[in-house]
């Protein structure tokens, strides 16, 4: 392993900004462009450590940067290697100075992720847990941390292991009773274990799997779309969303918008909203309706909000938007209960079909707790809300465990054929491999690669 | 003093995300939200060390984040007071939440720039250091960052401060001249002295105010505009300075582009381009030409870049953008040299009037070398290339100096036309107190409010 280096805090004005360094020679590289007090040098002082000093371009003695540098010797860090963080003023220039001259005295660009990458490599964390890290730092709302979290601190990891560890305790019965056929009752007696710790495994993938959709829109946001005539209510709606419902950040002056723009909060749901700017910049989106590209935009929604006017009688284009949403999921909102009313509303229950229908003017703020209720309750049955459970939200694992849950699928119904045994054994080894994949215990090295690069820079 | 608490990295998604608190209760706050490993807590531990564990919500005990601490003891501290780092994984919603959690136990949330604030105030450095710590921040250009440490280092500081020794040894001089009028060449010997400590002073203040349009220029970048005719090629220009020169940040992948998007690096002049987006999204600056708010534009500028094309006749619009531009610092561009040259070279020159004239071919980048060169002559002369000269770079310590010149300016004419003498201290005493408020060694509090509420949140 060499020794690697990046900017590890967000790109950006800010007021401290991070060259982080880790390898072997992560140290002697440090001292190369460290100037301490005294001269004082960081290969002679303690783990986990604080130093101050500057971060100079020798031979000039040229000071770039006043600096705090972080000692964390091996194998108490990150990556389970030394790693030397230089706390620097926050600028964009000096920051990369400060990079140039890591670079320059030895140290190798990271990867994307590549930090994390090494703590996985190194053992310190599995697949999972890894995969939480960025799942963590990406999360939209306080739930989609909580199950980023959960998953970082081994919870997944731990499920997984004792599914495997029970797949391998029965196969190891099943081998043990082969290898001793001399027995009376042997066949039957392998056949109801198997049945039994089988039956169980699948039981609890399927739990998992049970928990994947919500988890799934935990982490990747509820892809949101509002449709509706002009002038019915849209970017009103759109902006009580943004601004009514609990904003990702909005206690923390100094947060822009941008970096939340298309997610808001309501009641822990994050909804991506889905071709806003389109709504913010013109109203022709039901002109629009028959276009393929705005067919492609709704089919991929994983919810609708389709606004009508309560003060207008339902037009022919309102019925057309309500065939266009066939069999999605979809709440009608009736906007401008602040005029007189003139829609038919039995008539749009009847074209919602069972969807919740929620009356509303946002133009005086009322019926919006009604809506993020109607969004929550779409979204969370009261089953899945109680706190404690382990979330599957990744797809990558979600796909692995659909494909465990088939292969003890077959081992099941193998058994109930009496297929032979080594053929069920088979499908439970498969099971236990694909299980292993979750947590990075039988992957390919392209899929790691592949995996991390879709890291941030420098962690 | 209160304990303050704020996320001192950019918003975004990053590797890592620092929660920095200072004041009396930093370390028992920091307490109240740390689970370590063992019970170990913060308190206990030495400073200058970096520990590892969890921040909690309690008494559930949540846990909210794996972080790394950093315990840093008054008075070797950034703030001179117990300073926490909490170093977290990247993500906006977890370092959210450990901020709030921080406030929650009792931190206040730190207004803009007050960490530097208190560095002030505990007098760890002065103001016009604290000054160029946001100046390092912002810094868009090597040589900016240069200037900016330099004052940091408090090179500037130095200076000011050898200055006003200077000016109080001659005011204890004069005054034990004046309270000993017994003697007999005392009045000579006094104006004497004056004249040459003034006089010295004036020049060292002067030598400072030859560096501050450079400084400044550094500091907040060349405000530029291009124009010219359309289709003569101001977005090719554009798109070639943004591209070819030495783009502020660019060797590092994963720098945005929008950061620095105004910003282009010549040479180390740094070139802030002025409305360029109405550059590219429109093609009518000529025609708005006449409208007030262009030529306020124009007027604004420090430089103008003008193009012309090459291959057609010079028509009465360019000869009028040169008008538009008379008296300016101008640099006149002759595009498309990759074809039939049909331009009136000599009338051009003509119309430049001593002004540089450079010809390009954008589309085949040829040229952009000169125009480069032309750019970095303008605005370097020799003189004040040389490295190691102190800059003044801040419109604020400008404009103080500017006065300060003025006081010395008339306590020499003042010596000059033999007004009394305590006259003339008067001036000196002024020039003293001018300068003291470079270095914040005399300034009134709303001064100071305003200055550091400029900085960036969590500085």
């Amino acid at each position: 392993m060499d020794t690697i280096a990046a900017i590890s805090t967000p790109m950006g004005e800010g007021a401290i900004a991070i060259v982080r360094l880790s390898g072997p020679e992560a140290i002697q590289i440090a001292d190369k462009i460290y100037k301490g007090p005294k001269g004082k040098t960081l290969s002679s002082v303690e783990s986990h450590t604080i130093h101050y000093g500057h971060i100079v371009d020798r031979p000039s003695d040229r000071v770039v940067e006043e600096v705090m540098v972080s000692v964390l010797k091996a194998p108490r860090t990150f990556t389970r290697e030394d790693v030397i963080e230089i706390n620097c003023h926050g600028g964009i220039v000096t920051v990369n100075q400060v990079l140039q001259l890591a670079l320059r005295e030895g140290a190798r660009l990271a990867e994307p992720g590549e930090f994390t990458k090494r703590a996985f490599l190194n053992g310190r964390i599995d697949l999972s847990q890894a995969e939480a890290v960025m799942d963590l730092i990406r999360a939209k709302t306080d739930r989609a941390m909580n199950v980023a979290m959960n998953q970082m601190e081994g919870r997944l990891s731990a499920l997984v292991r004792r599914l495997r560890s029970e797949i391998l305790e029965t196969l190891a019965h099943v081998e043990v009773n082969i290898d001793y056929p001399e027995y009376d009752d042997v066949e039957e007696m392998t056949h109801q274990i198997l049945v039994e710790k089988a039956t169980a495994v699948k039981k609890e993938i399927e739990t998992l799997l049970r928990t994947s959709e919500q988890g799934k829109i935990l982490r990747e946001g509820l892809s949101t779309v509002i449709i509706g005539r002009p002038n019915v209510g849209k970017s009103s709606l759109l902006n009580s969303l943004v601004h009514e419902a609990k904003a990702i950040v909005t206690d923390i002056p100094g947060t822009t918008r941008d970096v939340i723009e298309e997610y808001v909060n309501v009641r822990g749901v994050p909804l991506r909203l889905v071709d806003t700017a389109g709504i913010r910049e013109t109203e022709d989106i039901v002109e629009r309706i028959g276009v393929e590209r705005s067919r492609q935009v709704l089919k991929e929604a994983d919810l609708i909000l389709l606004v009508l006017n309560y003060s207008e009688e339902l037009s022919e284009e309102d019925v057309k938007l309500f065939e266009a949403v066939e069999g999605m999921d979809v709440i009608v909102i009736l906007n401008k209960t602040d005029l007189e009313p003139k829609i038919d509303t039995e008539r749009v229950r009847e074209l919602a079909n069972g969807r919740p229908v929620v009356t509303t003017s946002l133009l005086k703020e009322e019926g919006i707790n009604d809506l993020e209720e109607a969004i929550q309750s779409l979204f969370y049955t009261g089953a899945i809300e109680s706190g404690d459970l382990t979330y599957v939200s990744n797809t990558r694992h979600i796909t692995i465990l659909q494909q465990a849950k088939r292969a003890i699928e077959d081992a099941l119904s193998g058994i109930e054929q009496d297929v032979p045994i080594d053929m069920v054994q088979i499908d439970l080894t498969r099971c236990w491999e694909l299980l292993g994949e979750i947590i990075g215990d039988s992957v390919h090295e392209s899929l790691i690669d592949q995996l991390f690069s879709q890291f941030c820079l420098g962690k």
